[in-house]
């Protein structure tokens, strides 16, 4: 069923499955990407063939930039096709426990909920030189509703999770590393074949042990259900206060969801206190 | 109330408010300084207009030394006042939820009951060249009282943690960096311009979303209640065993909180354990 | 009792005991060293006169390679005389709980059941240019039995502790630094002095309150019993299987336990997935 994909190309070789996110004009994540990731979760799912997975995006200034905040019904209704809830915290809890092992290979900026899908992969490595990352809900008033707070305060401790969140700040790969939201910094021109030689190494051991492994982490370092399910219920109200409201037009008048104010997201998010006069 | 403070500064800029910790002669943690800190963490509590609050030093050389150990039953009583239980681990966990968003900007010496303020803070950034940090209290026989050892182990984890509390050594800002002790050592002429920036940029967020991600964080990253209870008995029951008191009679022989020894207090700690001829 | 250790060299100095690990030809675990680790712990237990103990190998090249997997019932039973139960991963908890402060100086080759080995000890040490870490169960098809997997997911994070035991890869000291495996990574050179000068300062502290931060840090640090003995039971179930059988036979021609190809054996392992000709 693989063939009515829109969002996402795929390239099989032995065991692992490239995924290449193509959802122009910047991946933001919409109801035809989850629709997508929905499909390949459910192959990723059954198991054999694919032991490894590796996301990437054909877009080399983003890997996911954040979701389409104009469709978040949208979106979360294709998410409850999976899981029965309308909730993408969830499915990407999901893909954390699909029996594939997952790799993030970033390039470009990975922001929102492009962050926690990320954190949601089995391993996250980036370009050095270019990748950036944000967890800038708070900007709007927003708590990350995808999984970002669970794997953060996780992955980074309490002041740097905290710090991430609450800045709402651009963190290089460099730095990213340094607090443990990334597995490694690469040089981008290492970075393909990095990944791709770990990819087909992990798909060369057999299955059950991958799985076990997996299994054995998910059950320490994965965040309940109950947890996710909080954190997205209260993005999901937050979406409609008047502030969050007033502060999204602000960021549309500047320039949101468009390419080049998304280039510095972290300057554009900054400049959002005062009333505009869009 | 605030104006009744006699060893905490206190500047406001917007909704950040800058306390300056000048507890002459060195930030000893006393009767006084606990009583300025719980009337501030009442006003903190009560939300507006604060939406930051940055701790600094007025003393170059010492952010807090540690506490005063001839007066841990004054100092107590007054965190008492506060929560009810005559604990400073109590209040500084008290402060870890109160509704301002909490950041250390540490210049010198950050020991004991100093490290663990500075812990209790959401976020701690260290002068590259001039902040030390030290988790001493085994040296004497006792166990971190303040919450040390409930954030140590979840920042640095087990090894390191054991590590930073039975060497009770002094750790450079780009050791406890590497450690996640703190979030970042940046350069000393740098760092205050760092906090101010992150401290507004924060600030001009909105209230709901900063709560919230806080609230979050702290579900899963801070500890019981009963875990700094117990922590904080465990100190104070271990200040009047013999061989504690001997230690502390000898380290003050050798200028336990007085200025220059505590210069290098790793050197004099280092030196008590046999009997000394005071 | 301790002049019948075969694998074991001790040489105390006041309340330190180093621990020189001496089975040749390459330190494999097997039912020898760890009948000797069980008089060792039963030592240790009694507390005093060693208030630290310093674990080195007396072979360059291997500190612990990996359990000598012809003999995994013998040494789980050599291992369930002290435990009551037929499990290393239960042995090294118990090694975690000690009332000795434990630490591993690392030189060589450190890998599967000795990466939890020296992860059950309080702290770990290596040398820059020479250590090496993996914990590669999973080539096997096997989970990690002796306690890797819970320690590794608390200190490494989840996508880390996951990148290491599925990739199956050497780590060097740098990386294993920088991803929390070990504490520090210090120049070989200066290795012996470092822990030897912080293993007696540790031990001219009071027993008393190592005790109480060993146990403090160990109530939030430590996995439970049955968490070990889930991943133990995993271990012992997964050599029985058929591709975890092949895959030894493969290995065994490759050279696996023996002293040249055990230098690269990621390589070694990498190897496997293809029937080989043996």
């Amino acid at each position: 069923m693989l063939e009515t994909l829109k969002t996402l190309r795929l390239e099989a070789e032995d065991a692992v499955l490239f995924v290449t996110i193509d959802a122009a004009p910047m991946n933001l994540i919409g109801p035809e990407l989850i629709a997508d990731l929905v499909q390949l979760i459910e192959v990723l799912d059954a198991g054999s063939p694919y032991r490894v997975a590796v996301f990437k995006s054909a877009d080399r200034d983003f890997f996911i930039p954040h979701v389409d905040v104009t469709k978040v019904k949208e979106y979360r209704q294709e998410a409850a096709k999976l899981t029965g809830e309308a909730s993408i915290g969830l499915l990407f809890r999901r893909l954390s426990e699909t029996k594939a092992v997952t790799i993030a290979q970033i390039e470009g900026r990975t922001r929102g909920a492009g962050s926690e899908f990320a954190l949601a992969c089995d391993m996250r490595f980036a370009a050095l030189e270019t990748a950036i990352f944000s967890q800038f809900e708070a900007a709007f008033g927003l708590t990350p509703g995808g999984g970002g707070v669970q794997h953060l305060v996780r992955l980074l401790g309490r002041g740097r999770a905290l710090e991430v969140m609450l800045t709402a700040n651009d963190y290089t790969a460099e730095l990213a590393a340094a607090y443990g939201w990334i597995n490694r910094a690469l040089p981008a021109a290492e970075l393909a074949n990095f990944v791709s030689g770990i990819a087909h190494r992990i798909a060369s051991f057999p299955t059950d042990g991958l799985l076990s492994v997996k299994a054995r982490v998910n059950e320490v370092a994965l965040a309940p259900v109950e947890a996710f399910r909080h954190d997205s219920d209260l993005f999901g109200e937050g979406v409609a206060h008047p502030e969050t409201q007033r502060r999204m037009r602000a960021a549309f008048a500047a320039g949101f969801q468009t390419r080049e104010p998304e280039m510095d997201l972290a300057s554009l998010i900054g400049g959002l206190s005062a009333p505009t006069s869009d």
